[in-house]
C-alpha cells in the first residue's frame, strides 16, 4: 500500500508544483469562488469516501469474524471429540490431521495457491485430485463422524459434533463470497473519478488566489483523500498478503497447535 | 446504467449551456446569495443520497449474502448426503438433480422467466405444471429425505440434513421479499425531486455570478448527483441482468459443478 | 401523506408570503447574520431528521422482514407437513385452514379490526370468543402437531415442524412490539419543534436581506424539511393502510394460495 | 426530564441575558471570528451528540427488544405447555404462576425493588430468601419441566419447551448488562464539557457582534443542544420510571393476562 | 487515559503559546484563507474520528456483550444442572468449581497473566501445565457432561446442557479475536497524522489573523480532537485495567456468587 500511495503522491506533487508555477507566471483573472469549488466537491467526495471506507472495513471485519468462527469451531470440535467420542487412536489422529488441514487448505484456496499437503495426502491418496480441497476435507470429517455414529461410539452426541462441522463449510462459503464479490463497480468508478478530478483541479484556483503558500495545503488534502481511497482498496480484499490483510498463517498455526494439544 | 446516465447528462449539458448563455446575454441583477442556495440544497440532497445509497447497497449486499447462503446450504446438503446417507445410486442421482435445479429455478423465478428444465421434468412429470417451481423442488427434496428417514437409511441424522433443506426455501422467500419490496416510494419521490430541482436551478445563479467559468463545475456536480441517484436505482434491484447486478448464472453453475463432483 | 403535506405547505406558503411582504414594506435594519441562523439551525435539524428517518425506516424494514419470515415459516410448514406427516385428509385440511387463517388474524389484530373468519370458526366454534386470535390459532396448530406426534405419524420429525411453528408467534410478538412502541417521545417533540421554528423563522431574515427573490428558496427548503418529517411519521407505523404502509393483504393472499397449492 | 431541562434552560437564560447586557454596556473590540467559533465547535458537538444519541437509542431499543423477546418466550411457553404437556391441573397452575411471576420479579430486580410476591411464596416458601429472584423462578420452571420429562408427560417434546425457558434467563442477563454498563465515561465527560463550554461561550461573541437581536438565537441553539444531551441521558437508562422509559408494568400485565387465558 | 491526555495537552499549550507569540512579534502577511484551512482539514478529521470512534466503541460493546453472554451461559448451565442432572454432590461440586474457574481463567488469559488457581488444580493436578487454561476447563466440563450422559443421569437432556457449554469456548475465541486484531493500522496512521498536523498547523493562521484572542479557541478545539483520539485508543482494547475498560473482576465474582448459590 505504502509504495502505491508514495507513487501517486510523487506524481501529484510534481503536478501541483507545475500548476502553481503556471498560475504564478501567467496572469489569471482572480476567481473569488475557488473555495466554493473546493468545499462543494470536497463534501461530495467526503460523503463517498466515508461510505466506501465503511463498507470496505465491514468486509474486512466480517472476514476476520469468519476466521474467528473457524478457530472457534475447530476448537470446539477438538474439545468435544476429546470429551464425547470414545474412538481409537488411529481415528483420533486422522481427525486431528483433517481439522488441522482445513484452515491451511482454505487459506490456499482463497489465495489461489495449491501447495502439496502431505499429511492429508498420506491418509487420503485421492486428495491430490480433489477440485475443491476444503470441501474434500469437510466430507472426510463428516464421514468419520458417520462411521463413529453408526459404530455407536458417540452415544447420542452426533449432533453435538456435527453442529461445528457445519461451521467449516459455512466459513469457506462466506470467505469465497467476500473474495469473489467486488464492491459495486459503479461506486468504485465514481469514487476514483471524483478523487482524481479533485486532485487535478484543486491546485489551480488555490494557486491563482494564494500562490505558493497554498502548495502544502493542496498536497496535504490531496494526500489525505488518496490515502483514504488506497486504504479502502487494500482493506476490501482481506485475504491477500499485504500489510493490513489478515494474518491467515497465524490463525492456521493457532488452530494447529490447539488441535495437537487437545487431541494428541 | 451508463446509457441512462449518458442520456441525462446530455440533456443537462444542453440545458446548462442555454441557461448560462441566457444569463450572459441578459442583464441580471447580481445575487450574492447564489452560493447559499447551492450549499443549503446541496447538503440536504447529500444527506438524502447517502441515506438512499446506503439502503440500496444494503439490499444488494443482503441479496448477495442470501445467494451465498444458498451456495453454502447446497454444498452442505451435498456433502452431508454423501457422508451420512446410505442410499441407492438412483436416489442419489435424483437428489443431485434437485439440488442443481433449485438455484436455476430460483433464478428464473426471480426474473419472471420460465424456461423448461428437462432434467427435473424427466424425474417428476408434474413439474411443468407447478406454479411455484422452487417450492416444488424443495418439496421433492423433503420427500426424498422423509423416504430415507422412514427407510432407516439416515440413522438419526435426519435433522442434520433437514436443517440445510430449510435454507433453500428461506433464501427463496427472502429473495422474493427484496424483489417485491421497492424502496419507500416517498423517499424515491423526494430524492428525484431534489436532484432534478437542483440540476435545473444550479446553472442560473452560477451563470449570473461567474459566467462561462462556472459551466464545468455545474456539469461536474450535477453529473455526480445524477450518477449517485442512477447507481442507487440500479443497485436496488439486484436480481436483474444489468452491469452491477448479481451474476446469478455464475452462482448457479458453481453449485452445479460442486454437487456433481460430490454426489456423482 | 400527500394531503397532510399539501395542507402544511399551503399554510406555510401563505405565511411566507405575508412575512416577506412585511419585511419589504417596513424598513428593517439589515442583518448580516441571517445566513448563520439558517446554516446553524439547518445543520442541527438535518442531523435530527437523518437520525429520525433512519430509525423510522429501520422499523419499517424490520416489519417487512417479519412478514417475510411469516411467509417463509408458513411455506416451510406447509411443505414439510406435506413431506413428513402421514396424516388423514381431514387433519391436513384443518392444518391448511389454520395456516391460512394466521396471517389474516394477525393483520386484523395489528389494525385493531375483528372481522369474522368463518373457515376457522367452522372448525373451532370457540374461536369467536378468543381474546388473542393469532395465539388461539397458534395453539391449535401446536395441538394438531402434538396429536400427530403422539399418534406416531411424524416419525421423529416433530422438531422439524415445531421449529417453524414458533415463527408464527414470534412474528406476532415482534409486530406488536413495533406497533405498540412509538418513537421516543422526546425526539418527536424536539424534531417537530425544530422544524416548526425553522419554518416560522426562515422567511424573516431571508426576506429582509434578499426580498421576493428569497421566496422560492424558502418554500423549497421548508417543503423539503416538512416532507422528510411527514414521511418519517408515516413510515414509523408500517401496519396501517396508507400509501407507503406494508401491503399486508397481498402477503396474506400469497400465503393463502401457496398453502392451498401445497396441502390441497 | 422536562423539569431537569427547564431548570438548565432557566439558568442559561439568566446567564445569557447578563452576558449580553455586559457586552452592550462595555465597549468590546469587534471580533469578526465569532461565527467561526460557533461553527467549528458546533460541528464538533453535533458529531458527538449524534454518536451519543445513537448509542443511547440503540440501548433503549435493545432493551425494548429484550422485553419483546420475554413476552414472546412466555407466550410460546404457555401455548406449548398447553399443547404438548399432559399434566395435572396443579402443575399447570404452578407453572402459570411462575411464568407470570418472572417478569414482575425481573422488573423489580432491574429497579432495585423487592416487593413481596405472595403467589410464588405460597408455592415455594424458600422464595422469600432467594438472592436472585428471577433465577429462582427460572430454576423452578426447569425443575417442573424435568419432573414432567422424567414422568414421561412431554413425549419427546422437552427440548421444544426448554428452548423458550432459556429465553427467560437470557433476557434477564441482557437487561442486567444494559443496566450495569454505563456509557463509556470519557464520552460522557467530553460531551458534557463541550455542551457546557459552548453554552457558556456562545453569548459573548454573539452579543458583541449582534447585540440583543442575538439572544433568541443563542437561547434556541443552546436549548437544542441541552435537550439532545438530556434526552440521551434519560434514554440510556431504559428501566426507570421516567417519561420515556419502558412501560415495564404494561408488559408484565400483558404477559399475565395472556398466560392466565391460555393455561387457566 | 487522563494522564496521557494531560501530557499531550501541556505540550500543545506550550507550543501554541510560542507559536502565537512568534506570530505577534514577527510581521507576517495577513492570510485570508486561514479559516478555509481550518474548516477543510477539520471536516476531514471529523469524518475520520467519527469512523474511528464508532468502530472502537463497537469493539468495546461487543466485548461487553460477549462477557454478558458468558454470564448468561454460566448461569444457565448452573440452573439447568441443578434442575436436570441427578448427580452426586462430588460431581456437582467439581462442576461448580469449573464453572467458577472459567471466567477467572479467561480474564487472566486475556490479560496475559497466569496466577495459580488452587481450586481447579486441587481437582485436576495436570491443570498447572495446561497451555490454554480456558480450553482445559472447557474440556473438563464436557468430560463431566459425557460421564453423566453415559451414566444416564441426564435423561435426554444432554443437548440442553451442552448448548451452553459451547458458549464458554465461543466467548473465549471471540474475546481473543478482539484482543488480537488491532484496528487496521493504516487508519490509525492516517488518524494520528491528521490530528498531529492539525494541532501543529492550527495556531499559526489563527495567531496571525486574531492574535492572543485565538489561543483559547485553538486550545479547546485541539484538546477536543486529542481527547477523541485518546478515548478511541483506550476503548479499542477493552480488556485492560484502565478507567474505561471492562470491570472483568466484577463479572467474574458475579458469576462466582451465582454459581455457588445455585449449585451449593
Amino acid at each position: 500500500m505504502q509504495l502505491q500511495l508514495l507513487f501517486w503522491m510523487c506524481l501529484l506533487t510534481v503536478y501541483s508544483i507545475i500548476a502553481t508555477a503556471v498560475t504564478q507566471s501567467i496572469e489569471f483573472p482572480e476567481w473569488d469562488w475557488g473555495d466554493e469549488l473546493t468545499t462543494a466537491i470536497g463534501v461530495a467526495i467526503g460523503v463517498l469516501l466515508v461510505f466506501r471506507n465503511r463498507s470496505a472495513y465491514d468486509r474486512w471485519w466480517e472476514a476476520r469474524t469468519l476466521w474467528g468462527k473457524l478457530i472457534n469451531d475447530s476448537r470446539n470440535l477438538a474439545v468435544k471429540t476429546a470429551a464425547f467420542a470414545e474412538i481409537e487412536p488411529n481415528d483420533r489422529q486422522a481427525f486431528a490431521e483433517l481439522l488441522i488441514a482445513f484452515p491451511h487448505a482454505l487459506r490456499m484456496h482463497l489465495r489461489g495457491q495449491r501447495e502439496p499437503m502431505p499429511n492429508v495426502a498420506a491418509l487420503y491418496p485421492e486428495f491430490d485430485e480433489a477440485q475443491h480441497r476444503p470441501a474434500f476435507i469437510s466430507l472426510q470429517i463428516f464421514k468419520l463422524m458417520n462411521k463413529w455414529n453408526r459404530g455407536n461410539k458417540l452415544f447420542t452426541s452426533i449432533r453435538i459434533l456435527e453442529r461445528h462441522g457445519n461451521g467449516l463449510l459455512d466459513v469457506c462459503g462466506a470467505c469465497e463470497r467476500i473474495r469473489n464479490t467486488p464492491m459495486v463497480s459503479s461506486y468504485l468508478y465514481i469514487t476514483w473519478c471524483s478523487v482524481i478530478l479533485y486532485c487535478l483541479a484543486a491546485p489551480w484556483p488555490m494557486g491563482v488566489n494564494f500562490g505558493w503558500y497554498a502548495l502544502p495545503i493542496v498536497l496535504l488534502s490531496n494526500g489525505f483523500l488518496l490515502a483514504m481511497e488506497v486504504v479502502a482498496e487494500t482493506i476490501e480484499e482481506p485475504f491477500g498478503t499485504e500489510q493490513d490483510d489478515l494474518p491467515l498463517e497465524r490463525y492456521c498455526s493457532s488452530i494447529e497447535s490447539f488441535v495437537r494439544d487437545t487431541l494428541a
